[in-house]
């Protein structure tokens, strides 16, 4: 079962990197694999730590995607990091140890510490359609135009209808992004 | 906004009723919208109560329009009524007024207590592909063939990636309401 998260962590000079990523639980493990090469892979390798935030914000995991990275931050209580304010709840992770893979290597971590800051407030289907429509952008040069085009069709029901302001602005982004990698591909010598 | 959220309510005699429902915030109040005639509604203008809960096991929401009501159950704190045990967070909410319509009356009613009782686990791409599948489900009878049969297709791709047992639990159940659907609309007479 993969949960999409927000993982924060901070190089061994402190500099704090911010990334949505999918994570699994497997057994009383929680299993990171962030591409190679990432900053968080490098991050998690030599500092030893992550946190993984489970935040409702879907402005961040678009965010992230469109060039917006600075969102409010405190720190973690039990490891040296940070975690995200929006957090409705964070686990920080300790790294038991890394599989390497040519791709993407499995960091299997501890969970050191887990809090629950604030109530789950029910699904919103405005906020799936905001993730889904980020994966779309984040495979924007694999993806056929007519394929993105009917997925944000679909997509755009579910945000009309359920949305509130932070899942709008997030749609926002992600549309935006999509224009621009339409005109680029319209700019392209033939 | 709209939340998707799982409401229980009970009769005068105490009989429990469980429903899923897209629920608004509306400054301090939340919104219920039951349709009419139903036992949601009835309930809730006969005793003035309702329980929101906040649930991500997706079983229960698929369950309700399967036939399969019978989730566990445990008193609420300050109204007279249940909550479901498997509820992350649950609200208790007191009727204010009730704005009446033919199709859908509008319940405003007040937070009287809200309890946070499990974290947050993030976003799981398969709970929200059974939500948006168990609306495809509810509304089978409006709905051309084609159109099911592509957002389908398009849900089980989130479901085989990222799904658990319950959330395979859930999408088998929905499947064969379908195929139930389709078989009954096979034997009809030309």
């Amino acid at each position: 079962m993969i949960f999409e998260t927000i993982v924060t962590t901070r190089s061994p000079s402190g500099a704090v990197h911010i990334a949505p990523m999918g994570i699994r639980e497997e057994r009383d493990l929680l299993v990171l694999a962030p591409f190679k090469p990432s900053t968080t892979l490098e991050n998690v390798l030599s500092t030893g730590y992550a946190v993984v935030n489970y935040s409702d914000d879907v402005r961040i995991f678009a965010g992230c995607l469109t060039g917006r990275r600075d969102w409010p931050l405190t720190p973690a209580d039990r490891i040296p990091g940070v975690r995200l304010v929006a957090a409705l709840a964070h686990a920080e992770l300790q790294l038991l140890h890394a599989e390497d893979d040519p791709l993407r290597p499995r960091l299997h971590c501890r969970r050191v510490h887990l809090q629950n800051h604030r109530p789950f407030r029910g699904f919103n289907r405005a906020q799936a359609a905001v993730l889904e429509a980020a994966i779309l952008v984040s495979r924007l040069h694999l993806l056929p135009r007519e394929k993105i085009e009917a997925e944000v069709k679909y997509l755009s029901i579910a945000v009309e209808k359920t949305a509130g302001p932070a899942e709008r602005e997030a749609w926002g982004w992600l549309m935006e992004a999509i224009a621009v990698h339409d005109a680029r591909q319209a700019e392209r010598p033939v």
